[in-house]
């Protein structure tokens, strides 16, 4: 093990910029010691003034010279999602540790390929990671935790949504996540994912079959001048047509008794970024927000009910997952923090010989459940 | 037609007793031109001391008596669902116009029965109305004539959830509202009911097809030690079998092209009533929840979205739908005024010789989607 | 003791009316022995129809005559309040239970005499009450139960405001509430009253001192054509001038260490009736705001501060203090009930031969405590 | 002016991390042109272990060695208030840049030394900027652009608190912000100074007088063992005298005709970091809290009251402040950001031959307005 894991992230925009702080943020913060020492993109340009503003030393134009590159240990997939099964199992292969951004890959094929790889990879000592990372938000591994110490009891509903509505306009351009080749699917693989991983994190339960369906609400949309991959920019006047889901709900019911409801949605004017879930059990409630991402809501059951209500638990105390790391109570962690605690705990796994979760095979295990919300089309199937 | 309708009102418990505060209380603050004279019980006891402590002059053992009493203009029933069948086809048939709380009837075919005497009745000039209360909620009124002048455009999404917590522990009794000789069904009748007419009420769609699935946490209950129909007391250590759902989930489309999302439970621990809606359209986005049932929130999606947010409204203005007969601002209604509103409204219709709303029609229409959600068992019906 | 108290209210307008409403309703929902047999006004026509509406028997266009009527028991004196000393202390001297609106009069040297009519009536068994209303809202009724309890530990803090924006708009004509002569005061009197009586309430504490100041933003307004005492009337082109205080703002410490801030004001555009009161102790802390009044926020200092949060407690139960008598859990109450509540309390004293709370000693410290922060004018005031 | 500005931070402690965390992110984040080269402090194994962390190339343990290098551009001042006269003024004098993090000085004669050498500075294009770091929250910075565009009209009612509760407990130990000599002042001057400064930012007026009082409710508290500047060390049992507030709360009136009530504490239960201010004018209101950073409530009371409603704005548009340059709408900030925004600020400022804002004249605006609460003990202060 060198006393310096260094990192090649692969990809520069959105992901692969807030993976790229989160890298130097942990190591500031948490001391954990990585590095990003490369970064991967086509458009040279481009590339080389990201790894200007961030600090990173070298760029690559291919993700295969990273592979090739002994002195890289870790690739830490930001690609859309039609490049992770050739880069993660390239690198895996090569022996190097692998986070990958989730969806895992755009085919539940190609996710099985790449748990195949992760699996013999894992053998060796090589580790990987599935990146959800709201798994990492301190309110909801706090959740986690008081679910796992019982203090909800035995769970009755999952009711998880995630809205958000920046495709609400008819003429916001169609950009590549709007395209099924580039993208997979739409709101479901994109968000859809999110609330289906968690609801496993947060209670340990898997469906066992579901109900759902999908819609396409706005059918074309304007064509991009240049494939630009940019969320705002404006379109021409041609249009093209969308191929994925502007939307899809689902029901089903888990191992452990519950029914869970789903929505996954990109057309919930002046919802931003609702991933809001909430859990009933037996002895009590949860629900969080990520609008208010730091904060939890708690019903304890066992009280008596004339003083009982859901408790707005500030998650900033240092016993909470994670802030201890950070400000004092009340001062709130954003968004990008939970990419610093993902590459955290991610590097720890490495570094104590752990395999880190959430592991591919549980990003395949989404991915088998997304592609059965496609298949569904409103009638029962069985996971 | 008489100066004021004398009206008999069938049942004293929860629904008989607020409908009886109800037209007190519409005479008053609307001026409505009806009162309460006579209370059907059978239990003469607590019907009498009901009767002496709600100023009522007269009681009845038997509904039939006020079917057949002249002097009678208005009967409002009030019982469990499984008399509702007989006492307003009685009471139509006799020319009295019927007010009959929801469910309309424990079967479609009940339903339908009703659907055509209260049509046969109307040629006469005889008005019935189906009792969805919420109507009458001052913010869900306002929210429909937002709705209606197109404030939040194309509707993409409905979610509904109708959330209690009265039954989620396993040693609460037997009460008839477990039985389904007695209610008809669970969660689904009681509660889900609700959220049904409500998403029809505000969006003026139906929905086209949906799939569900329902279930029963707590298969046996300690059963009372009479049949007292409380609420709150405690059962003997003899189990009975539990018949109804404990809760029921659904999704589907509507004929406007909206998915929508529905739940209904007693199992939400923390949620005593929890009556929430949402609506997400092209134009904007209203939601609202019963546990504050003086707010509506709206978001206006025309607004640059620099300025733009869910804005929580105070439907305690004098312009808001029946709130200009209340109080100063910001002086908030509470649950009881949704019924004198409902008696307000069905007693304008009938004196200004107009059907009132919502029909047994309407009340059908609800009845044959609770059929369809028990008959779905997660596979699509198409309505 | 009469079978049933014969009530006389006095005024009919906002106060009386809701008054009216209240008696009937606590007879019929705590079998409340008193009954509204007249109702006392100047306009003869105005309250003849008030009196039809709300189905009262009879109607006096003087005071003097309830007074004099030995078949009157209860006076409850609705009117402005330059009338309350002379209807209050006739009342009490010829034997009458008096319920009077706060402030209790428009000085304090009118309070006094009121206060001294009340104590020498008390010797005979004549009951007397202030109407400070708010005291009856569930959820500060149980506020203070926790208070009592010990919940909250050694008060620090008592944070108090009551916000709301009925003037702010300049054009908002003279009306009386606007005149010194016949109200008194302005938000000071008619808002930071309740406030000031609900701190004394909650905690148990008094005002030791204080310093503030308060302000009239708008100085000159539209007069009425008429005084019709409406609150919603516009004015005409001449402007009278506006000789009470707009808002009020003060700070102060209580006998039991505490420190104390408030503000009154009519000009908090958007906030309607915003009465908000925090208090935080050693060991916890509450937190009420009026346009939820169905809700109550407590947080336990004394749980460990990982899980701790503000509660929302929804004050719906059948053990909070007077839902019982009302609906099932998480089915609100709204403003009036609060009056409701208040002459089921001032009934039950009377009854029981105690005296009721608040007394017109408790409305006199209050006067009091309302004309030291006029004097105040920002230098600190020793009460 | 060279390509990248040297920055010296003083102090590695909570505001010494904070900011040199900034200094990195506004490179990566902002363009930024400005390193941190150097951290000064008096432990050398402390402060080298925190420049290895944070990647500091130089450390330092005398700020006049800062001060004397010709190769620092910058001293960033992050040390406890006694030592900020000194530092800045030898920094300011030696041509250095200084971002003073506030209290500016402990004293009002140390806070005006500072001024008069930040002017002269300023004559020599040195720039100087008093650390209120809240006003870069983006909801606050664009609160400010709804109020200088007119958007709540004349302002009538600035409310502001500052409430923690980390002292709450009494056996809480006597760390350095406990002593008058190291910290100036309790409460007042660590958070108070804080919404004495965003309501002048704010609403851009100043008081013209106040009146105020201030509490320690506890007198002694639990030494430590060795003062190590710790917040959640516990003490021993030996106790030492508490010399600063508690708490204070005051009133005043601005040049702009407002009234204006605040409070800063630290015995709040259950308020980790409720720094919350709302302002109410004739066109409109505004109200924030920084638990919830990341919303701004905006009452526009131009539109139709039957409509209106506080709306809860998502300050994470990329239009908003700041916002642009990190992370897709609805994808919250936190804390630490606003210290990225400070810096940013400050080094355009520099770059572009600006005077920055809040100047020191700004900070001792604050200073002299803390002194004048602590004098007034009550009594009316005119400033």
């Amino acid at each position: 093990m060198p006393e310096t894991l260094n990192v090649a992230v692969a990809g520069y925009a959105f992901m692969g910029r807030i993976h790229t702080a989160g890298w130097a943020q942990a190591a500031k913060f948490f001391g954990t010691p990585a590095r990003v020492t490369h970064v991967i993109g086509r458009n040279r340009k481009n590339t080389q003034a990201f790894a200007d503003a961030f600090g990173i030393p070298n760029v690559l134009a291919d993700w295969r010279d990273a592979v090739a590159d002994p002195d890289i240990h870790v690739v830490d997939v930001c690609t859309p999602g039609d490049s992770h099964v050739d880069i993660a199992i390239g690198a895996l292969e090569a022996g190097k540790h692998v986070l990958c951004e989730k969806p895992l890959a755009n085919s539940v094929a190609g996710a099985e390929r790449m748990v195949a790889a992760a699996e013999a990879a894992s053998a060796r000592g090589v580790r990987s990671m599935a990146g959800f990372s709201y798994r990492r938000t301190p309110a909801l591994a706090y959740a986690k935790r008081l679910v796992d110490e019982g203090r909800i009891g035995e769970i009755r509903h999952i009711r998880a949504v995630y809205l958000q509505d920046w495709i609400a306009d008819p003429e916001f351009p169609l950009v590549w996540r709007l395209d099924k080749d580039a993208a997979g699917s739409g709101a479901l693989g994109d968000i859809g994912a999110h609330i289906i991983d968690l609801a496993t994190f947060l209670t340990g339960q898997r469906l066992t079959g579901l109900t759902g369906i999908t819609e396409t609400f706005v059918k074309t949309r304007p064509k991009l001048a240049e494939q630009t991959g940019g969320l705002t920019a404006r379109g021409s006047e041609e249009r093209g047509e969308v191929t994925v889901d502007d939307a899809a709900v689902w029901v089903g019911r888990t191992d452990g008794g519950a029914l869970a409801t789903f929505e996954a949605t990109r057309f919930a004017a002046g919802r931003k970024n609702a991933m809001r879930i909430e859990l009933n059990g037996s002895k009590g409630s949860l629900a969080f927000d990520f609008e208010r991402m730091n904060e939890l809501e708690f019903l304890d059951f066992t009280e008596p009910a004339v003083e009982s209500g859901f408790r707005r638990i500030l998650v900033t105390e240092p016993e909470h997952p994670y802030v201890g790391a950070w400000w004092p109570a009340g001062h709130g962690l954003g968004y990008e923090h939970t990419f610093t605690h993902e590459v955290k705990d991610f590097t720890d796994a490495i570094v104590e010989g752990r395999a880190p979760e959430p592991s591919f095979a549980d990003g395949l295990a989404v991915q088998k459940i997304l592609a059965a919300i496609e298949d569904s089309r409103g009638d029962w199937v069985t996971l």
